[in-house]
């Protein structure tokens, strides 16, 4: 039988103003209606109302984790350093990274994310490829330094996340283990009640199903993704690939030299030419492992340097310096134009064969024009390197695409052999011979997850909460005096008896007024009133997320809850 | 309906040989089973079996603690150094306590226990008596930087505690909530099958019932405990209090110098004057808050520095130094003795009035015969401070008490109002007044529970686990080909269908004998054997406590498995 919570006992104070750091609405409703209280920064400690939306959770995706066969385990989130250095990740994290030192001076951290620890697990546990496929989870607490941890729960420095890994022979192996992640992480995010996009997460040129995000549009969400309103197109704005513009065969005058004073930025160029900011062409340098390259976009773009950096990958991109100038009189600050230019040219796909633009003629205080692509200069690579806007073309359709804001609630991703090679995880093959393993790495962010949901479905009066994760079925209200409030008694132990989970708001001294406001913010689905028409055994049935009310007598709704 | 887990699958590798570190039993036999996998020094990795183990119990803390009507929150791991500061015990810790900094030199710790922590919450929630009483608890992975981890998950550095708080407004409140806690925990150690003791934790000056441990008796445990052979008392050793020895009132002969050169230690006084070792007085020189002291036991005891040290707190205790002698001639190095000593005189109460013995006569290579307590000298205070050994009488009934090893699983302790006074909690009281709060505070070691069970329930064939807490139900071994396996599968689901935790050794090319002993070894409570009378529908059910088997249908099986 479950058991029916006091509010009079519940360790849930709320407030009616919002905490003067909250930014988002969740850490506003999450704080006011008493699920979490804030430690330290980033440190959440939740409350009994936050500790069950996070166990109901929890519950759902072992439920589905367990139906694919996945095997939950626990593994320290303290660990030894050296595993994490020798994949390159002790180093790699910088400050994400928290690190510490025991009694006798041994480096360890605190795990962000444990792919180097599966991986020793399965080395010391799987010798065979009898012994494979196999899927690992936990639902851990992770931790990473961040630099601004804010938005409450939903980005905070620990937090609860269920990680999995899965270990397979053969490259069909993994993308069965992906698939079956993939499928068990849709009906998760459907039971819990979230609108949800999977996205890819990285450019095709890896293949575009190795990496794949789980967003939950919301306007508080930290990640953009790309959106097409005609089809089903959507990504990460890192991951939109242009289709190419299409090369012009145009006749264009000769390259024509213009003074132009004064016109440090692209904005005064184009104002002063009186020309459209796209029809310049802006020449960003950078060094690519420390050889100067320039960039070439149009005028009204940005270069995204992340997209850069993974196209040219390994090879390290930095901006330049002004010391990089100085042994350099062919490179004129702020007029630099490709015609005639001694270095690599990487240029976007929108600088099309044939385009002519507005750029720079090499010289002080002079921009050329009509300098045209393919006759005035070459492009070395075309690289999809500039920031995707809102109405770009859809890969897929080429309809414009919409910029939309979310929050990554899942990642699963096809990690391949990098940290089989670093652990050299082999197993015995079919033929008698070792056969390197590979692995898929899958998260879900549980904590996050409450403040996503909590996003998408609060209201104006407060917090709004699916019934699969919601803290209680049934939030009952005894507004009144003694009869109210022992009606409120009696049905709540009538609807625990029957299997319901129930909050009875029976606090004496407390108005109703606040009783409602309060069962409003904390926002269990169903509240049921105990008021004007208790001496008939009348109570009031109220539906949190459409405000529909209606009388019934006790043992009416008493039926309709536990229908 | 349950799920069947197969043996093929199941990430539980069985070794037949003890890890090369392994001491204790549990430590042996949970890594042979597969339970567990040593990560680092004293941080381990919970294999599937294992988290289910620490599931279950786990689970049954939760009834438990919610049955008394305590509440379940979560709070930080990670904890800013501030509070625990103010309370003294970001130094009082010591090396005991991982400490680290985050990226912006801020001082944080892992927590060892929540004191601070959830005072500062209940200060935040609870604002009138009416909030109060208030219990509340979380489950949580805990961490010690212990000097020497061993024996297994027995004592890691990270480990998984149940933690819980009580706050009441009245002593009557705290001893109220200290018997729910107590009573909890009696339902929960019986119920996960452990043999445990309730024991007196500190001495009877700070009140019997304040501190109370929950002992496992094992011989892999790293405390002692004091048991009486005849009535119900028992106590940690420290606790043990001496009923005071009795007055002598027999005529003593006067005290009589020895010349005793060459005996620097009480075996080689004793062997020459040809007494035993309990005729000798010896005295320990201490400073007690920088005052030398002298404390009085007889020559066969030893000094407990912290019972000691307990006795005169807030005084400190130390040992003397060399120079402590430099400047005192009275106090001569190896013959000291009370009679004519002008220092604080403290004795053990077995130094009892008119009681005669052979001390130090303050001079070199001389000692005393015959100083009788009271003629010769006085005590200043009589203290209870010997080690207490095996033969001590038991202070309830004189019996001569037995000491036995065990595991410490539970700790309940009345804190009163230290950590209220540090935070200054108070609640408006029922006179309108500020009331300050006290506070009870108790804690189960959950994954040093697994350790326990398996230390006491473990035999010579491997882990034998209380059903409530076992990993599986049944352990259903296919004990032949296909046929056998056929059936093993089928009966397996039959029972996962009726609600049971079904294991299945389905594995194919492994001998029935390997498959007997892993059985054994992973010691789920009943084993059904698919043997050489599958053909007709007989397979065999094995008790795994008792060895007990018989002969039965399928039908009889699964009927008496789920009766």
């Amino acid at each position: 039988m479950s058991q029916v919570q006091r509010m009079s006992r519940l360790m849930a104070k709320t407030l009616r103003d919002d905490p003067a750091d909250a930014e988002t609405l969740s850490h506003k409703l999450l704080v006011r209606a008493g699920y979490v209280r804030r430690t330290s920064a980033g440190l959440w400690s939740w409350l009994p109302l936050g500790k069950k939306v996070l166990d109901n959770i929890s519950r759902v995706v072992r439920e589905e984790m367990d139906a694919i066969g996945a095997q939950e385990v626990l593994l320290p989130a303290l660990l030894p350093k050296e595993p994490y250095e020798a994949s390159g990740r002790w180093d790699e994290y910088g400050d994400l990274l928290f690190r510490l030192k025991d009694r006798k001076g041994g480096d360890y951290l605190l795990g962000p994310t444990h792919e180097e620890i599966f991986t020793q697990v399965v080395k010391d546990q799987c010798t065979s490829y009898k012994d494979l496929p196999v899927m690992l989870y936990q639902i851990q607490t992770k931790y990473r330094d961040e630099a601004r941890p804010r938005s409450g729960v939903l980005r905070g420095r620990e937090f609860q996340m269920k990680d999995s890994y899965s270990f397979d022979t053969t490259d069909e192996g993994l993308a069965e283990s992906y698939a079956l992640h993939r499928a068990a992480y849709q009906k998760i995010f459907t039971r819990i009640g979230l609108d949800y996009r999977i996205v890819s997460a990285v450019s095709g040129a890896m293949g575009g199903s190795d990496s794949e995000e789980f967003l939950a549009p919301a306007g508080a969400g930290e990640d953009t993704f790309a959106d097409c309103p005609n089809c089903d197109y959507a990504a990460n704005t890192e991951a939109v690939t242009f289709q190419g513009a299409v090369a012009e065969t145009v006749e264009h005058g000769p390259v024509e030299e213009l003074d132009t004073p004064d016109t440090p930025t692209i904005e005064t160029l184009a104002a002063h030419l009186g020309v459209p900011a796209s029809a310049t062409l802006k020449n960003l340098l950078v060094k690519v492992d420390g050889e100067i390259t320039a960039v070439g976009v149009p005028g009204d773009r940005e270069v995204d340097l992340g997209k850069l950096g993974e196209h040219l990958a390994p090879a390290v991109v930095e901006l330049v310096t002004a010391e990089d100038f100085e042994d350099r009189p062919d490179l004129v600050r702020g007029y630099v134009g490709p015609q005639g230019l001694k270095i690599r040219y990487i240029a976007d796909p929108r600088v099309a064969p044939g385009t002519a633009w507005v750029t720079g003629a090499n010289k002080p205080d002079t921009h050329a024009r009509d300098v045209v692509v393919g006759r005035d200069f070459e492009v070395d690579d075309y690289l999809d390197v500039v920031v995707v806007e809102a109405g770009d073309p859809c890969p897929a359709c080429g309809t414009g695409l919409n910029l939309d804001r979310a929050i990554e609630i899942g990642h699963i991703f096809q990690l391949g052999r990098k940290y089989a090679d670093t652990f050299q995880l082999d197993v015995l093959g079919q033929q008698g011979k070792p056969v390197r393993v590979t692995m898929g790495s899958y998260g879900i962010g549980v904590s996050r997850a409450v403040a996503a949901i909590a996003e998408q479905t609060a209201d104006e009066q407060g917090l709004c909460w699916p019934r699969e994760i919601a803290p209680a079925d049934v939030h009952v209200v005894a507004a009144g005096k003694a009869l109210q409030t022992e009606l409120a008694v009696d049905v709540s132990e009538q609807l625990a008896a029957a299997g319901l989970r129930v909050l009875v708001d029976e606090r004496p001294g407390v108005s109703p007024g606040v009783k409602f406001t309060d069962a409003e913010l904390i926002g269990v689905p169903k509240i049921l009133v105990a008021g004007r028409r208790s001496a008939d055994g009348v109570v009031e049935l109220k539906d949190r997320r459409t405000g529909e009310r209606e009388e019934l007598t006790v043992a009416e709704a008493v039926a309709r809850l536990t229908a």
